[in-house]
């Protein structure tokens, strides 16, 4: 069992520094909780609505930048892992929407955001590479970031490259939902679960931030797609205890297996549409 | 607006004759009740728990059936359409569990499933066609039955290929869920109607039949998401109004699009099992 623990931290826009030091109190509490793999928001270390993309570009950070060696230290004495999100500064000065995959040696990968919501298009490229399947120590964990699950080709993607675990770094903007029900991103993550068997992390952020608020939808969620933990509001983590083992066996039934069960060569328009983009 | 309306019926899979009547009897009501999209379970005309291949066959009819005409009879005046679940015998002899979608002039199409659960495996062949959009008056009716709905690239292939309503003939066996929470199978079309921005409506069944406990979990969703309507238990309908029109925006935002926003070049392991295959 691997205890997996989503650390819905309030970044601040304003105070990047600020931002990166709550990342590593994050880090340093959820393994002083017990935590192995440890999943903070997107973009943690800087906060989400700038309003220039001057301003983006002076929060971002390289992939060398000293805090993801904090995060490292904070887990190495454990085996843990964590996977945060960060503004990123390219060797070329291009900016991205990332998240870091770090362990005790250090990161071991970073993922660009390919699915750009919004504003995030003034500050950000979008990545250019698939959403990647992360080989730990703890298990294999796939990476996506918030708008990126609204694309269940992503999820999919990530469970048929052999993801026990897809961390979800999350800045979902409070939207309209009707009453008694789970925000739109949750419902969506559980469905992905399901229908993948394979456990979903998603961390959201917490915390107002120049007008803007949040979903605090903070979520993980079990392969039967149910949900083992949620944050509710503020910075309560949200804890569970996974089989990752688990999600290797696609099994349904007697005769189903989720995976084998697939009839690719009838997807159609999704094919077509991949060809010809 | 379109008026659609799934009819939660119970077949007898011990009389045939008389699921089918009940299938013409649940067509008029919804007529009578101003339905325009009129959405039966899965093998309505047959029922599901066979005993034998040998018995699936004899329940099994071709789509010259007359219970078509029946349907047909049914909606031709008010310009309907009628999408129901059967078990159908090829003109070879074939067996599958398909769907047929019928106006006023006959059967426009019928679909046979491509993911067979369980013990279908024993009684149906596995369709070779993809699941169909159907051009009707009423708009482009996208076709999927049952366990079709718990691989996301038929929905979205669906949606894609401009289905404007998929409706989803069902017999969902009864399976645990945790208290409050809805049926999964309604979880996952709840997202696959979000993030592909199209409503969906599953038509489930009602009543035991040898021993075997449905979900009668009949609902209606809105292109948002959330259900519009839902029969629960028995044999009440659920009928919603739809605008058919709205599930050709797929934009999400201003810069947003949840179908221009695809990059299906980076959803690399679907499409290399695709390949594969």
């Amino acid at each position: 069992m691997t205890v997996v623990s989503c650390r819905q931290i309030a970044p601040r826009v304003d105070d990047p520094a600020s931002s990166r030091a709550a990342t590593v109190r994050a880090v340093h509490a959820a393994v002083d909780d017990g935590a192995e793999i440890i999943v903070l928001p997107e973009l943690a270390t800087s906060g989400y609505v700038f309003q220039s993309a001057a301003e983006g570009a002076a929060a971002a950070i390289t992939r060398g930048d000293e805090v993801f060696d904090a995060w490292a230290g904070a887990v190495g004495a454990v085996g843990g892992v964590v996977i945060g999100g960060f503004a990123e500064r390219s060797d070329d000065g291009v900016v991205y929407n990332s998240a870091a995959v770090v362990d005790g040696s250090g990161v071991l990968a970073v993922y660009r955001k390919i699915h750009l919501w919004d504003r995030e298009l003034r500050w950000f490229a979008a990545g250019d590479a698939p959403p990647p399947v992360v080989r730990t120590s703890l298990g294999a964990v796939g990476v996506a970031i918030c708008y990126d699950l609204e694309f269940p080709e992503v999820t999919r993607h990530l469970a048929l490259a052999g993801a026990e675990l897809i961390a979800v770094p999350t800045n979902w903007p409070l939207v309209d939902r009707p009453p008694g029900e789970r925000p739109p991103e949750v419902v969506i993550a559980m469905a992905a679960a399901r229908v993948n068997r394979v456990p979903l992390a998603c961390c959201d952020r917490t915390g107002t931030e120049r007008g803007q608020r949040w979903t605090e939808g903070t979520t993980i969620i079990g392969i039967d797609g149910w949900p083992l933990a949620e944050s509710g509001p503020g910075e309560a983590p949200a804890t569970a205890r996974i089989d990752l083992e688990r999600s290797r066996d696609k099994r349904l039934a007697e005769h189903n297996d989720a995976f084998a069960d697939r009839r690719p060569e009838l997807y159609g328009a999704v094919q077509r549409t991949a060809h010809t983009a």
